[in-house]
């Protein structure tokens, strides 16, 4: 399980591999998406469908992927999204994928249910001057207290930006997972929240809604980001922002960033696909609002494609996992050069030599009929 | 066959349990569709096909999916639809499935050919404060004098309002259940029409067309909704109504409620979707007639969709007819509980804490071209 | 061979038999289509789109299917297309289809390559006061006293009009016929052809085109229709238009009625499915020129849709065909009973009682975005 | 292998004999392309989309397939791509293909990367009378001294134009062709690069972009187009344009024809078919520039789309390529008659004689909704 296997050239390659190294529930767990998984299939192919418009003997000499995004310069546009317990795909887990990223370059984002402590994870690459940013997601917990402690961890441990999640006040149905019976293995969990309070179960009456009287009765709202920003200096990103109403106001919040994610496809099925989201996202905020998305990206042309719509930037997760439970942190360096060698040969090909240079116009749109 | 199987989490998981369960026959008549099953299969992608769009940070406590429909309190807005002879799929047939309605607040519409008696099915629920409606679903028989002899029944065992069907005025070409050479097992029959008369066969001359000289030539007509509105005092709905010309007429002769159906694809194949009628059908007659609509809602995202485009309840048929083949009354009550649980997941993750605000407005359309 | 197989419910169902009563060439001559066979399968696939708009509680008593065309009475609007050597199906051939189709007053139209002379088929059903209309189909040969010949007979044996195939001045490339090396079996022969004089070939020269310098040098014209026009008071069809100028075209020479057809997708490969030609064809001609549709009509539904679409009657080949291969005469008064029957039901659900009823307005057709 | 094999009677048919007929990589390498395929799945699925306009009773006599191009009369419009190594696939190579294209009066385009000397291959077919156009493909190599002598020997050896590809600056990733770990066979190689210097590897920094800072840092531009044509008197074509500017471009440059191309699916993938890029190209360069079109031609109803759609000719590649792994010349001599023959047909049964009657008419739309 440690060097890269033969055949393997693509991101979706490590997929078949993954599935053999992980056991039943773990690879529902990191594959499966919600309901139907129709969101899931939807990411994929929504990428795939959308077609590049090829130009030809346009000066390239000088070209590369280089931009800044909240002040860090990024080597290239592809960044690690959060994905929990990921010591169950590989013994180093989070490690091996900080390292990985940390070498090719890529923005990392934990998770706060990372199975390897926070602290343990920016000691590793914090240091590294080829790095790209390092961000740590966390949710709004119930208990304010729970939160602000999680803020001054990541502060002290040198996460420079915080990625808020609010696209899941309550998690989905993610049925393949559950026709498993899934359990988190002994010895994986979410370090993080060590020591933390739990939250008191809510007392239900007869005949009440589960959901709303119970989870959802403290779900957060926008008063919340007010109140995270006034604690923290921190840039705050979004993730999970999908409608044009809701990425105005994340902008009159004063959020530095906004990602444009329907969580993999793994909260509602049925949302779209983010590469039909994103168009309207990008023209409510305008250049005002750095834009990442994630969702199905698996190719360079995707990555080319996410840029033409408006994104600044794209998350990759399954892919990176896939390569961790296969090849560790090889697997996932060697995802991470895969996609950048990818997006290159697509920036040549549709005759783009710098990022700036992408736009609509690389997209081939259907002549109106 | 009394347990709920392992892995069942969905309505659909159900499916193929009944399949076991059941004879060829039954589950070819429970199952099966009209023709070549191309708007049965429709009523199913149709709900697919439709996307939602996620909000964020909106405020979610307090929320509830409780509404009033004909002036009866409902706690959610998912009805079981009449299905016949359903001690086919069970021993304890409609029995099992009135508890399980009653158990989980769901309304119940009990067809003629029940094959249990519609005063055992009514004494046993309906004194539970806990229920939801309780109807009685009808055909017009060409002898008024047996209609009315049912609707006096109907009216002494308690149920509240009267269902009649109008779009099979003929039943449809069911080819796979015919197929299997389909006959109602012995000891199963519609036990509401023991005693009452036989339909005198009509004498057919050479050359005639079957159908237009026999059964159809006694078809009901919109006078027969006058006639029986003269000899009730309960609420009438029309099951059947899909064309917008139908439901204002349906309105301007006074009935309470419309059911947006095809007969779950049972009756002429290739009507167009449920989901694809019911906005038409909504513009037409506005708030004026509370709409209801049945075919293909299998999941929570399916009723929201539905109550998106206008409908103020939903129906299911065969989901519960599964459930109640492989696990008896608390498959039912199950099925009825998992479908509860999406629909609130469904609401909170498109920020809608209340029935009232379920609109238009969360559905995700394409941008236009 | 005899009966009719048990689950035969539908004509489909006769599909499977067939290709195990016929060996693999006669399966390919009779199923198979032109090219890739994408207009074959778009045939079938197009009905099966179109949707259909039920109504309810219409008036149906004293419904009927009855409707004249070139001045005879038809039961009902369906006929019997042309196919050649039906001997190679069943040994009574086309003398069992002549059967069939007078038993249950359907048209036919007796193709100039049957393997039953014209005059025997004629003479076993004319005189029946049940049958349909009895037509002769012919091409233009090369030799003009070739063609008067056939007509001159044709017009002895009674046969009522004259359907000229003008869609096939050359054969289309049938390859799953040619790769099963098909030929006609011994004994089987367009034996309306005997004694005829053979077509004498072109001499090609090196490097020409064999098709344009062979075949198509004598291929008819529009003159040609004015000629046969000179020679016979018989009414002349015109079978293969599809395109409206050709229609109008038809119209301006006085045919009596023109069949569009596209040849079942026997002759050029993506040609359109006549369900999305028919319309345009009867845009041009009104109801100045009866029109009759064949191509994949299998289920009463694709008769409805098509007169909705504007054709008077509609004919039905390869569904006959398989039934005359599974269970002969028997097999095809079968076919024509269940399509006659499938077409009563789709007609009440959609509210009609006779053939004027039946208009545009019984297809549903998808809301304008 | 010599023989054509039973059952072959379409371009398609030899697809499996030459899957058969070569090695794994072999295989991959004719058949593969870039990524998932999905250019190369859309190229042969644009043309099975379109559909035709069948016309009736048309004049067809002295029909023909004619035209010139640059001069050149040309027996029908059918071309052979340039294919590198085809000694892969059958012993005799290019050598084989030449004398198919010259017996069937094709248009042959050798490649740079032919595994025969374009001496040896116009050696052996440029004094044959009948035969098609014979052009020399080439890439514009960094060393320009290089670029000038394979001018110079085409010029000598009697090639009528130069075919400059465009459209592959780094060539894509054959995602196929690299899983089976491809390598070129002992003995076959692109014999016409023999002693010229190989190019010198740039020398990359630590971070650097591979692709950008090596291969494109050489990547031509428009300019080179200048500099080639003042080099030689040989029509230049470009191959390889798909966007309107660049043809609006190569028309202001003054080359003599332009091939519309996305490479057989084989650099970038999601690039459109080019049956969806034809007429944006055709409307910006008018009859000003001829146009010649391939990706996924494999019927004679695709030769006629592709002209009703703007291009003067059309090219085939991996059909002829199939045959020759299957049965040598006389494969490639098989397919280009198929091609032809079909194409006739097809002719005819829309209604055209020559092929200045070939239009968008012979296109069927769908009505506008």
């Amino acid at each position: 399980m440690s060097g890269i296997p033969a055949g393997v050239v693509t991101l979706q390659d490590y997929e078949a591999h993954a599935a053999q190294a992980l056991d039943d529930g773990a690879w529902a767990y990191f594959s499966g998406g919600a309901g139907d998984e129709i969101t899931l299939k939807d990411n994929r192919r929504a990428w795939d469908t959308l077609r590049l418009q090829a130009r030809v003997l346009r000066p390239l000499a000088q070209g590369h992927t280089r931009s800044t995004l909240l002040g860090h310069t990024l080597a290239h546009p592809i960044l690690l999204a959060p994905v929990a317990y990921q010591r169950m795909a590989h013994p180093d887990g989070e490690l091996a994928t900080a390292y990985a990223a940390a070498a090719q370059s890529a923005g990392l984002v934990l998770s706060t249910q990372a199975s390897v402590s926070m602290e343990q994870v920016a000691r590793a690459i914090v240091s590294d001057p080829g790095r790209g940013p390092l961000w740590f997601q966390l949710y709004l917990q119930p208990d304010r207290g729970v939160t602000q402690q999680l803020v001054r961890r990541a502060e002290a441990a040198g996460y420079e930006a915080l990625v808020l999640t609010v696209d899941a006040p309550t998690s989905g149905a993610r049925d393949r997972e559950r026709r498993t019976g899934f359990k988190l293995p002994v010895g994986v969990r979410a370090v993080n929240l060590d020591g933390l309070p739990a939250q008191p179960p809510h007392q239900l009456e007869d005949g009440d809604s589960a959901l709303f009287q119970g989870l959802l009765a403290q779900a957060p709202t926008w008063s919340d980001i007010e109140w995270l920003q006034g604690i923290t200096r921190l840039p705050i990103l979004l993730k999970g922002i999908t409608h044009p109403d809701d990425a105005r106001e994340a902008l009159r919040c004063g959020v530095s960033a906004v990602m444009v994610s329907n969580h993999g496809g793994r909260t509602l099925d049925t949302l779209p696909a983010t590469a039909h989201l994103l168009p309207a996202v990008a023209d409510a905020v305008g250049s005002s609002l750095p834009l990442i998305v994630d969702g199905g990206i698996r190719r360079g042309t995707d990555v080319l494609k996410a840029l033409a719509l408006g994104a600044r930037a794209v998350m990759i997760g399954r892919p990176y996992v896939h390569a961790l439970a296969t090849a560790g942190a090889l697997g996932v360096a060697h995802v991470i050069r895969l996609l950048r060698d990818e997006f290159e040969i697509a920036m040549a090909l549709t005759g783009c030599a710098t990022l700036d240079q992408i736009g609509p116009h690389v997209l081939h749109l259907p002549a109106p009929r």
